[in-house]
């Protein structure tokens, strides 16, 4: 059998997910809404053999805060649709597309999203996000979000929902025999009959069962809610993580939970951000890295932790300590890291800076050798099963990772040096789950 | 100035639009979910000239009577998802896409629409369709349909809150300046702020201005709501129609309309359905049309028409006269061409073979000459300013009317040689909209 080998996501956030990433001189800052620079990260991506290209999204502009509007990327592009794009100009790299369950039926998710399946031949994702601001509740006739339980369990139900739905029709279903006429099996669809709390949904959906049975489900929150649902039903967590140690109690508190819900430990990969900071020696990717921090305004650091905690700072020092929260029904993950930062004695502005460089996650400066050592003792440290690769700047960031860290790790046997499979599922080792209606 | 010349669409539904085309030797029956079967389509459709693609869509599966799950298609590729995936292998074909205005919020149709806008660099097109079955409401926690009424009204709300989400980002709002490290303008950002009875919608979208300003809107609805709504916001109309007389006489009435409410008579065009049957005689394409009548099972005839006017046919006579129908909350100007044809003295058998054969659109068999004739005859007639070819079957319905009949409206100068721009708007003469905050 061969070794294990570790997984690997492009991060796909503005154009690069350093705050500052935009203003870096080999950045088209024209590439936003651009077709060809889309390609460009897939192409480079997909000849780094990752497994999956992994694009962020979000429902609505953040602009609560003026210099959040005036110095940070606001725009998204839709990822359904960019992705679709993406593959008719890509044959293996499997594509994930941030969706979120608090404002999407899942009638149209399980379509689309199986549709990209159809279209890709096995390589799509999905990313469930709940949203989390009021912001988007409100380009949505509602007022204010969901609670933050409530939102996580209509997650759960969408997605017993979603596996009906593309369970509709069993194999053998299409006959398409010209010579009797006979088009469909109507012994072989199944309608959904689904009466939930939150979903009422009668079915059959109108598509065959996509080519992966059901796409690949990738969970991100990281509060005890979005644990349990990764628990349950994600094939591949997103995770936050900061130090080895938290990431391997966390890791194996993780594999437990999915054994609890009687599935096997390999059944979820566990894959923490990471932005790599690359550079020919140590110096050349400390002041890389210094240069981006650099670029980055402070009255965009201090909106941008506000807008996270929803309070305004503006009116503390900066160089004083966090002050005391107020309960939110935000992000409770992200809420619990920046508290953690605040024990650890970091001020407002150390807090801010970090948060707005990669939005709290892990960030490796280094040579690609001393990159590649911290990946592999993470991995076989039992601290993950690979990383979500959040490049600084695109393309460069990634094509540098590309070119220089991922020959590394394939030196070293941690990680393939060509596709093995042409599905997702292949990529990751996950086996096709079975039609509940056969 | 260069003469007036015919607009034609390409409707995608199905394997064909003929309800046997399927069955036709030259089709690829596993071409359904096949992304190379659309491509070789659109291919097609390009090479001939064409304004637009046209794909079709609906909301679940017609399960009602059994026949028409076994002996028709009832699976539907997701159009946005499809469209998104063939801009990139398209350069100049019009893509547009059939979305549900009463099962999806504005926020993510004015996304995706506006993102397949980007991808095909201003080929986006959105057919407006209100969905019209209880089937449909099923499948989004509803028991039934929104009155007919009430969601030509909701469609309506729906392209005001879309011009405003797409207007949220005047031209030059996006600034990207590397050097003072300023993204965007707020000045020139702007809120939808939309409260109606419908939908509250606050905004901005997290798109800038799609490239087309607002992508094409097309309506299909034949009903009075269904036109009242056409003449307001359409810039093309996909209608149906049986007779030179009567389509010149709605043609007019449509036109007065679109001027009532002070526009000009070109910013609608109207695009009649049209299944060309072409042969290189007359016989050959009149055996070609009788091959495929034979070919729909007299069971699949009757369910098809038995769920349009939502009234078992079943138990009456096949050779006699419809029975009076109960009014339905359903498509009613379908319906009411049901009647006419009824009240023509055509018998159930009639009706219904010529219902399920294209769903009452025009049928031409003949010589490419001959349609050519037809066709012409309509256009300077003041019938159409063109027409949505729909191929009986897929590809070769389609590659025959382009290999024959457009050369020969090429020759009489009623069609393009050529595009002569690279939008939709261009290829159809309509110029970009101005921005409501502007």
């Amino acid at each position: 059998m061969a070794a294990r080998q570790m997984h690997l996501g492009a991060f796909l956030f503005n154009l690069g997910n350093h705050s500052a990433g935009w203003r870096m001189p080999s950045t088209r800052t024209d590439g936003l809404m651009d077709f060809a620079f889309y390609r460009e990260l897939a192409e480079i991506a997909e000849r780094g053999k990752f497994d999956l290209l992994f694009h962020s999204d979000g429902l609505g502009i953040n602009d609560t805060y003026d210099a959040v509007l005036r110095h940070s990327v606001t725009i998204r592009p839709e990822p359904l649709t960019l992705l679709s794009a993406l593959s008719a100009v890509t044959t293996r790299i499997g594509l994930a597309a941030t969706v979120s369950t608090t404002y999407h039926e899942p009638y149209h998710i399980a379509r689309m999203v199986g549709m990209l399946d159809f279209l890709s031949e096995g390589r799509a994702a999905l990313n469930l996000v709940t949203s989390s601001t009021d912001l988007e509740a409100r380009n949505f006739g509602r007022d204010t979000h969901l609670d933050h339980a409530e939102r996580y369990e209509r997650a759960r139900e969408c997605v017993d929902v979603l596996r009906r739905l593309w369970d509709s029709w069993e194999d053998g279903a299409l006959v398409f025999d010209t010579a009797s006429g006979q088009v469909a099996d109507p012994a072989l669809i199944h309608r959904a009959d689904w009466r939930g709390r939150f979903f009422t949904v009668r079915g059959p959906l109108n598509m065959p069962r996509p080519p992966q049975g059901h796409p690949v489900i990738i969970q991100a929150g990281i509060s005890e809610p979005g644990q349990a649902l990764a628990a349950q039903v994600a094939d591949v967590v997103f995770s936050i993580q900061r130090t080895l140690a938290a990431s391997q109690t966390s890791y194996a508190a993780a594999k437990q939970r999915v054994i609890a819900h009687g599935r096997s430990a390999e059944a979820m990969k566990i894959l923490p951000g990471l932005m790599p900071i690359v550079g020919r020696t140590r110096m050349e990717a400390e002041a890389k890295d210094r240069a981006l921090q650099d670029l980055v305004p402070a009255s965009l650091a201090v909106s941008y932790l506000s807008d996270e905690v929803q309070h305004d700072l503006a009116r503390y020092s900066l160089d004083g300590p966090l002050p005391d929260l107020p309960e939110t029904n935000a992000q409770k993950g992200r809420l619990h890291l920046i508290r953690e930062q605040a024990r650890d004695g970091l001020t407002i502005r150390q807090i801010a800076t970090h948060l707005v460089q990669n939005r709290g996650h892990m960030r490796l400066v280094g040579t690609a050798e001393e990159i590649a050592d911290v990946m592999q003792t993470w991995f076989e440290g039992g601290a993950c099963d690979g990383f979500n690769i959040l490049a600084a700047s695109h393309p460069q960031g990634l094509a540098e990772f590309v070119d220089q860290v991922v020959p590394e790790l394939q030196q070293r046997g941690l990680f393939r040096h060509d596709y093995a499979g042409t599905t997702l599922r292949a990529h990751l080792g996950l086996p096709k789950p079975a039609n509940v209606f056969a």
